[in-house]
This record gives structure tokens, sequence and C-alpha cells, in this order.
């Protein structure tokens, strides 16, 4: 037995990682997932907290598609998964 | 009396404009809020109709602040104003 070194997101504290920059870039999806549950919450205050928190992770995990969309390229969007 | 040009996006017929470059804007935010609205409602198939394109809309408006946070600025979403 050792003592080894893992990582985790103090916004997720059950997700370990062996390794520190894949415990950032999950830190850094989760950051960017609530600042948008947040903003979808106050667009449309009818949401549930679930459905803004499922619409806010899901984002987050397509980034860099979402990224694409938003500068100039909504048919970017067509390349999502059909499932989250 | 005279005929005047008008500019309209085909997608949605009641907005006219005198100015051809502002119905190219609107014409691209609402392709946006479209696709946007699509991609939403597969990530999250609890959502209503109604739900799905308010939230397209409203993030379409504000491409810029979205697109700076889905970038690598979440914060930017605070500049977002409380009602849609």
């Amino acid at each position: 037995m050792a003592v080894e070194v893992v990582y985790r997101s103090s916004r997720d504290l059950e997700r370990l990682f062996m390794d520190k920059a894949e415990a950032d870039r999950h830190d850094k999806m989760l950051e960017l997932a609530e600042a948008l549950s947040a903003a979808l919450h106050k667009a449309a205050p009818s949401l549930s907290e679930q459905q803004a928190e499922d619409l806010g992770i899901f984002m987050a995990r397509h980034r860099e598609l979402f990224a694409k969309a938003f500068k100039n390229n909504p048919e970017a969007l067509a390349e999502l998964p059909v499932e989250a």
C-alpha cells in the first residue's frame, strides 16, 4: 500500500482524477455549466432546477460546438449527438 | 404616396426593416435561435416548445456574451440583464 495523490474539483467532490489537468478540465466544465444554468434560469424562470442544470452541463460538455455556433456558425450545432 | 423598399427575414414575415443590414442581423439572430432551440430540445426533451424557443431567442440576442462564456470566460454571463 502507498499514499497517492488524487485530484478533484471542489464543485464535484465525488469525482477523483489521477491527472491534475483532467481535474482542471472537469472543474472548468462545471464552472461554465453553473454559469449557463443560472443564465438560462433567469431567462426562463419556468425551467425546473433540474432542466436548467441538465442544459448547462450539456452545453458545457459541448462548449467547442456552442462556441462556434455563437461566433458565426449555427450549423455547427448539427454535429451535436442526439443524446446528452 | 410612393413605392418604397422594405426588408424582412423569411423566418419572421411580420417584422419589416427599412435597412437591409438590420434585416440581415435579425435573420442571423433567428437562424441561431432556431439552431439553439433545436439543440436544447434534443438535450432536454422535457422542455416545452415555448421554453426551447424562448431560450434560443434569449441566447441568440446575447450572442456576444455567450460567445465569450463558451470561449473561456464564464463570468461574462454575469453581464446579462435579469429579464429576457
